[in-house]
């Protein structure tokens, strides 16, 4: 059985140090759990002014006191982490999320489908859709707005992806309900970790949700609260793809017709 | 703007007089729709002993009774209308669906992904995803198990269906919510048709649902009740795949990363 935990909260904009503060302090609250997931962009808040202004808050990889804050967690609590994280990469800005554990930084996946003004900052992901061994279990991970392309959270499901840690700052709420059926069609579970909190003119919608494979949604938080919402899962559940004895969500796929998603 | 109209009956095992009659009658009982949809199999039932059974209660789609009397409705109200259709062609059976016009027969679209025990008896649909385009507007079908594969439906949507008509014989409720999701994230509309009744160890759930391309349901049928589901909605906004003035459902997606779906 595995301990997922969603740590729902408000990022402030450029505040890194108070963020990681805030993630400490949830974390604190309650007793440890095996994974946690964080929301999008949680080193440095999401409404930038423009390009230069999300530059000033972003982190590389390397020598980031986000990361590094985030492995003294996993460190402390032998645990795993997935985050959004405002990633510079050479001169280039990603949406990306990381996946940390005691070991260090494990991966990074760049948000493929950006939002609005995101075009405007970030690079779309070059990182392809990476799915994780961890000790867990196997982890994919998703940001935000790619909830409306279904191909994505498939290629997940056959590349084997047991839970998909999905950092998010939606500012409205259809993405629950439809991450209910992609746990349901794919049969993994989903951790949607969304932010709350207001950031200029926008407003986070918080109610995270962790999903089940039978599209139950096992832990919902509230809308404004920020809250470790925490739930004992076990991921093996998602290893099975049996919808009856008689069929599977993946191998019954018509792929002769429809032909096949690209798994490299 | 057009008149949808979801016929939710319970279609009588081998009694395709008795079923033309109560689809008859429910047409009768409300003034005229632009399009009909039928459950799966709406012409033979569902629950067969065997195989030999379910070809006992097929139609070829030359000389049917009851694609005569769905094209006898459609001459008569100037409509269209989707059905499940127990079908044989040469030796073989199909759970199959068809359109139907004032014209004639127009189309048939063969299950691809046949439901446990319909194994033994049906062949798998080898017509492919075919989009008909009628001056209502391009509609593409599915068949009630087709709902658990999302790349059906993002193909229909990808060739310009604007409405997916989708008989069914569901006998759980996990479809409605997941239609709810495809009607999202491929912005159409849908018509799940479901039966009611029992038939010999079945239950079936009826909760037919009209769902717009915001997902939400227009229209919901009762658990028990036959009863044509009348709804009047603009299909054009079907044709509207913007998300935001910058983000597109088709034109965002990263086929780059994840490939393609086959559209022939």
């Amino acid at each position: 059985m595995s301990k997922i935990g969603i740590i729902q909260f408000a990022p402030k904009l450029g505040k890194v140090n108070e963020n990681i503060q805030t993630i400490n302090e949830l974390i604190a609250s309650k007793r440890r759990c095996d994974l946690y997931v964080l929301p999008e962009l949680a080193n440095s808040g999401y409404r930038f002014k423009n390009r230069d202004e999300a530059v000033l808050y972003s982190e590389r990889t390397t020598n980031s006191p986000f990361l590094n804050a985030l492995v003294a967690i996993a460190v402390a609590k032998e645990a795993y982490l997935v985050s959004g994280f405002c990633e510079r990469s050479g001169d280039k800005l990603y949406n990306s999320s990381v996946l940390v554990g005691p070991e260090g930084l494990i991966g990074v996946y760049r948000k493929l489908h950006l939002f609005l003004d995101e075009k405007d900052i970030f690079e779309t992901g070059d990182l392809g859709l990476p799915v994780f061994d961890t000790p867990l279990g196997k982890i994919g991970m998703q940001i935000c707005f790619d909830w409306m392309f279904p191909e994505t959270w498939r290629v997940l499901a056959m590349k084997g992806a047991q839970l998909i840690a999905h950092p998010a700052n939606l500012v409205l709420s259809y993405c629950q309900g439809v991450v209910q059926s992609y746990a349901i069609i794919n049969k993994f579970f989903i951790a949607t970790a969304n932010r709350t909190g207001k950031e200029r003119d926008l407003k986070f919608t918080g109610q995270s949700v962790l999903v089940s494979p039978e599209g139950i949604v096992l832990k919902r938080g509230e809308e404004e609260e920020n809250k470790l919402i925490k739930h004992e899962v076990d991921l093996s559940q998602a290893l099975n793809k049996h919808i009856t004895p008689r069929n599977h969500a993946l191998n019954d796929r018509r792929s002769d017709v429809y032909g096949d998603l690209n798994l490299n």
